[in-house]
């Protein structure tokens, strides 16, 4: 998608250990006009998959999946993140590590709003080795949902996570895909 | 507004501690067509307000921050909330206590993305006693910025933030102001 890609190459910021900074507009502050054209981008990708409810992790992927989930017309559910892997009550959980933060943490969802008939479209912001997305897919295996794909703002396509879950078999769309990242620049997959 | 309210009638739950659950349509899954309605209401309200940007604390409040931004044409900020009140960088800070998680914590807001020529419009899913709004006026302060009021979902009424805040001369305008909630039902400010 070239406005995300062009606002990458004019305001992001790489970082020491593989981080890009897209505090500007993506995740810190965001340019809601650049939130809706990346919702439509998404909305238009998945038109056809019978989508029914749309997955995130909190926090950072929830501004996306909630313009994603006005534009297409379905509803958004959240995964919510716990410190402890000790989680009692009618949920599906999952364990995950965060590349971001370096910690593990256990990602839940109430039985109740991920359902056997649903077809779960996941949505986050970013897009490494994947741990996010593995779990998330983790709780629709356990609701005996169907699953409709990931839609991803921005892949580190260099970090693998992906392209493992392309060859798996499952759609991934992202609408901005970094073959390499480096001081000199950030250079995009053709 | 009308919408909201039949729905915390219809699918709401009072638990024990004036907690009002639900998840169902606004917290843990979001009825994205709900979303956009409060959205346009509060775009609505605020209209003539000069309101150049939108501010929430994460997590709960994004969804709506988001899509009201995208109503208004505005961008949005996230406070970020830390378990320590040590902080460094390029940051204002506030203290704040977390009515539903009983705990206190530090909200932190770049000084890069909130700027003294800014009108801020401040969102959040609930007002009770008021912590996380008096946290992100404290922010619009700290950064010599304007505000233009507060935009709520749910407003606990009967806990008092709210006309706190009207009393000391801010512009509250909550979606849903719940005057008493008990196990027999939840009953509205007329």
């Amino acid at each position: 998608m070239k406005l995300l890609e062009d606002r990458i190459l004019s305001e992001g910021k790489v970082l020491p250990g593989n981080i890009l900074k897209v505090g500007s507009f993506l995740n810190q502050q965001i340019d809601t006009e650049l939130l809706a054209a990346m919702a439509d981008e998404i909305s238009h990708l998945f038109a056809r998959s019978g989508v029914t409810k749309i997955m995130t992790v909190e926090s950072s992927g929830i501004a996306l999946a909630a313009a994603a989930g006005m534009a297409m017309g379905v509803p958004v559910v959240f995964a919510k993140k716990h410190k402890t892997s000790n989680v009692d009550g009618n949920v599906y959980s999952a364990q995950a590590h965060s590349f971001t933060h370096g910690n593990d943490y256990t990602m839940v969802i109430s039985r109740d709003y991920l359902l056997p008939d649903d077809c779960i479209l996941l949505i986050d912001d970013f897009l490494a080795v994947g741990n996010a997305v593995n779990g998330m897919i983790s709780l629709v295996e356990q609701a005996g949902a169907c699953l409709a794909g990931a839609a991803i703002a921005i892949e580190k396509g260099f970090q693998g996570g992906g392209d493992t879950l392309r060859k798996s078999g499952i759609r991934v769309e992202s609408l901005a895909l970094i073959d390499s990242m480096t001081d000199s620049g950030v250079v995009f997959r053709k």
